[in-house]
């Protein structure tokens, strides 16, 4: 892209500062761990802490206890911890009831999860929904120790499960408009880079570089537990969807893959057309995937009684890369590159929802004379006079009223970049004109009907 | 298909016995021969035979002369049939005069129909809107007498053409619905195996597994002489088509080539879209054509002042297979699995029909809870408890109100079968409920504003 | 195709003879180049001459002053031209000023425009908005004066830039109908035969072509020169634009290369489709372009205040071919096959918008009879039985009141031209009955909601 956002040079580096920093705090879907990560973010934008109390109730749901964690061991008959909570947090199924016992190797077995396949990595497991415990570690570690025999083991899980709250952030930045973009990322998981420590990058990222300037829309970034999260989040927020045009999950984009894009249940949202229109013309490959009722808090969003127009960007979709959900999903899988083109992408999609405005040529009958516009060699540019040329010709011929800069874009195959640039100098000499959105000519109807109503 | 609905084992058997019952009649589109064939499907289902007297107007028609024939031969100088209706009905040309002449083999020659590329087969022609007579033989045959020189022969057709009637069998299938369902076949074709005993034999074992149970739709079924007699049913039932929302003619369904469809005029009517999602997840090649005005009675069903939503049902088209229209379209040509195969996809055909309603999600702001609801072990199929998950994540999302379950199987892909049967264990848990079809929502409406019809 | 329209065996030396007539001639945007072109294409068709005076304004334009050429040379010290406008009118660049100066190589240098791709090519340009003056020739002949150093060098240029007018031709055949077929081709370029001497003798011969026989539509012809031609002619004709429902910008027709076709603005027009229809059927290579906002005057009759339905027809596209404005787009070629080529299919194109009429089936109860029709081995052509009776089948099947001739000739995907035929037919024995369009039932409406409205 030619007319690249400036999201800052240093911004992959800084994000994977910000992943790195949150790594090795132990967080789940309630618990301290959710506050420190907020904390942690406050450094970067005045993102405000929310707690729900225990039991309250979210449509078919329920806030749950609140999960805190002291300590968590395996130890032998030496007093040797052999899985050890304080070496890595993924040692520790999520949600895991407190234990205090001891227990022979055959007892023990019951409660461990290993990946055979990839013997050197620790899973992440949890137990949200049932009342259970369990450990995980290393296939290598627990053949280890299935070689000693049926020993004896002391099993201490030191958690809490006690009334307490959800947790979760929110930050906005108002608008000129109502209508709200949603930036939503989840919060829940522990020593996890990729995800989704790079989800929460880009989106604090993102809302560092929109807060540069005033807009036109307003943008709320949320920072919640995955599903309960979300959940909650539409029943306190219920009436303020309403005023949600557009929405983004962002999850999983850290990694070396290419970006994936899943479409919102709606499938043509201005959002979907955007999405795709930046990742058409980033020169990099990609995927586009059709919405389905799984995946990230779009499921949520997308349910039918409320239906936003909110898709799922990311880099290797979710369950699409060896290390997803495994302790090798570390400070190295998540690369500073990676970041930054993720948000310079996220930046583009906004920039280009910010920017979507539809204009009426002001001389539609013929062409106009374009000489004196100097858009042969503006911008400093002189290599493209004809880009700019191009671009001035499609957006006279096609502004009707009817069509705005991104249904230029794709109709012309030129960069929306490219056409909102162009676009300024026009309007600046007066050749196009915004059209306010409630006077805007319904696609098929002539524009003259339009200015019978502007008169 | 995992869900299979049970149209019984022995069914490719039955239904080949009853072909070969049927097979040595001579029929035609008039006569004695189609009553004895209506005779035999009784056997089976209580099926109304209908006589129409010659000369009866039908739109641009008239119901024509009876045909029917006693014998016909060519015997040479020693007495010898050398060309014997006895031994094949198809050595007639149907609807021929009657002759009895003397006449030498030059002129003979004039009246016969033979196959150069298949020597051994007999043709089968007809003469049906020309006064005239013919024989057709194997071209062998044929170049033995040829061999012969101009000896005299003796051509007898022993037949009457009469004030009579066309004879059509008629059996419905009361719903609880005014919707019907069409299926029909054509019955005046002699002795031709596949075309259509075939369909004869598919139609009445649908309507025997139709009857089963009481069913939503009103399913009617007709068994007709082609063109003369769809047209004569249109004209006598002109209101009664109105009910029609749905159709099916059935033909050429017993060889062993792959299914073919034939789409409706409409080109996207829902028996178009449900034949289509059947074969889809048949796991067979199959092939869909769109509509051209040749064929069989789907030509009457579809012109332009009946435009009804009726396409053909076929295994290898008219005209595809060299057997076609000949002796060799006998009973080795139609195989009891090929006929077991029909009967199966028509069955799923009709329950997909009977089965597509359309659901308003009970809970629709965000995911319901599932568990407890068994949708992962239930139905004894702990194999694909994703799948099960997969489908009533699918339900729950979609249905709001404006997608039917056809609508949902074909977005997500899944067979309607699972959806089916997923939708009784949501529904039974209150979470889907069936909405009316006078309330559907039509798509794009919000789901709110049937909601407030509804209150 | 079979149904050829006879535009005339002899037409393509005709149309050879006229570009060989008009070659010679010194055009440009305005001057006597272009009277004297329109005085030759009244030796075949009665256009009127118009004359606007310079600076008329014309939307965001003014007329320009005239410009006429008396002479124009670069002589050297001997006297000898070495530049002579007299051998070439393209020696001279369009719009130059007048000059008459002694200078130096090094200066005349700056003034001369050459191709060293092409050496032996003198290159087209012009200078119509920039107060300038140039002079173009062969590289190779630059070189040889470049080779003998600094000398000097009388340059004249005798021109004329007076206020004056710009001429353009005009020719109309009124129909029955007020609706109308705009045909436009640019009359500007000076001796380059393609571009567009083919396109105005393309579209004389049309012109006499139509002229035959009264027709239903109204066809306007109009030799404008470009841009500045159009702007003017639209805003003279501003009312009249609202008449225009179908047009076609002529130009480039007389080159070896395949037809190329650029689509107008609306994209799905009814002149877009004929023409993609006449183009499949014409059993050639074609190309349809989308409609882009540069090319030829399809710019001003599709600009947003107009979007007109006016596509533009060409063979090899603008800038596609090498010879593209050089003086290498000479008589030779142009091919007299090629011209004949574009006239058949300009006249199969008109003759399709003339005849896309609406039929309604008078029996679309089932099938009418056809047998007494002649439809077998009517026009003469026994060895295409099939074909004749398919077109009727279609006919009769589609022809609800709803489908154009055009329509069916597309969902059959047989041509125009056999359906036209055989309509002619079949409303002969008053199986199909015209509708008045304003009585056309809107696609989707029951044809017997249109059949109350003619009771």
């Amino acid at each position: 892209m030619t007319y690249r956002h400036d999201a800052g040079d240093k911004s992959g580096k800084e994000m994977h500062d910000l992943v790195a920093a949150l790594y090795p705090i132990h967080r789940s879907m309630t618990g301290n761990g959710v506050r420190q990560t907020l904390d942690i973010l406050k450094n970067h934008i005045p993102v405000q802490t929310h707690e729900v109390p225990s039991g309250t109730v979210a449509f078919d749901w329920q806030v749950p206890l609140e999960w805190n964690v002291a300590d968590a061991y395996v130890k032998d008959e030496s007093g040797a911890r052999v899985v050890d909570f304080t070496q890595s947090n993924l040692h520790l199924v999520s949600y895991s009831q407190p234990v205090d016992a001891v227990m022979s190797w055959s007892e023990l077995k019951e409660h461990l999860h290993t990946l055979p396949k990839h013997p050197d990595w620790i899973p992440y497991r949890t137990s949200h929904f049932k009342e259970s415990w369990g450990l995980c570690l290393s296939h290598r570690r627990f053949l280890e120790l299935d070689a000693l025999g049926d020993r004896s083991y002391h099993v201490r899980i030191d958690a809490t499960m006690t009334d307490g709250s959800l947790t979760y952030g929110e930050f906005s930045l108002p608008g000129t408009s109502r209508d709200e973009v949603l930036v939503s990322c989840h919060t829940c998981h522990p020593s996890l880079a990729n995800d989704n420590l790079s989800g929460i990058a880009v989106a604090v990222f993102l809302a560092k570089y929109l807060a540069r300037a005033q807009r036109r829309l307003t943008y709320r970034f949320i920072f919640i537990p995955a599903t309960i999260g979300a959940i909650t989040w539409l029943c306190r927020n219920e009436r303020r969807a309403e005023n949600i045009k557009h929405g983004l999950v962002l999850s999983l984009l850290g990694d070396a893959g290419s970006t994936t894009y899943k479409k919102s249940r709606q499938g043509d949202a201005k959002i979907d057309r955007v999405v795709e229109h930046v990742l058409q013309h980033s020169q990099q490959e990609y995927e586009i995937m059709d919405f389905e009722p799984t995946g990230y808090d779009e499921r949520q969003f997308c349910s039918p009684g409320f239906n936003l127009p909110v898709g799922c960007f990311m880099r290797t979709r979710n369950g699409y890369y060896p290390e997803y959900h495994t302790s090798a999903d570390n400070l190295d899988l998540v690369q500073p590159e990676s970041l930054a083109d993720s948000l310079q992408k996220a930046v583009a999609i906004m920039e280009t929802l910010e920017g979507d405005l539809t204009y009426r040529n002001q001389k539609p009958k013929c062409e106009a004379r374009l000489d004196g516009l100097g858009l042969y060699s503006a911008y400093g540019d002189a290599q493209r006079p004809e880009e700019l040329q191009q671009a001035a010709l499609w957006l006279l011929n096609m502004s009707d009223g009817t069509m705005s800069l991104l249904d230029i874009a794709e109709r012309s195959g030129l960069p929306f970049t490219l056409l909102k640039k162009v676009t300024d100098t026009l309007a600046g000499a007066g050749l196009l004109a915004e059209v306010p959105s409630q006077l805007r000519t319904p696609a098929g109807e002539k524009s003259a009907d339009v200015e019978k109503k502007l008169t």
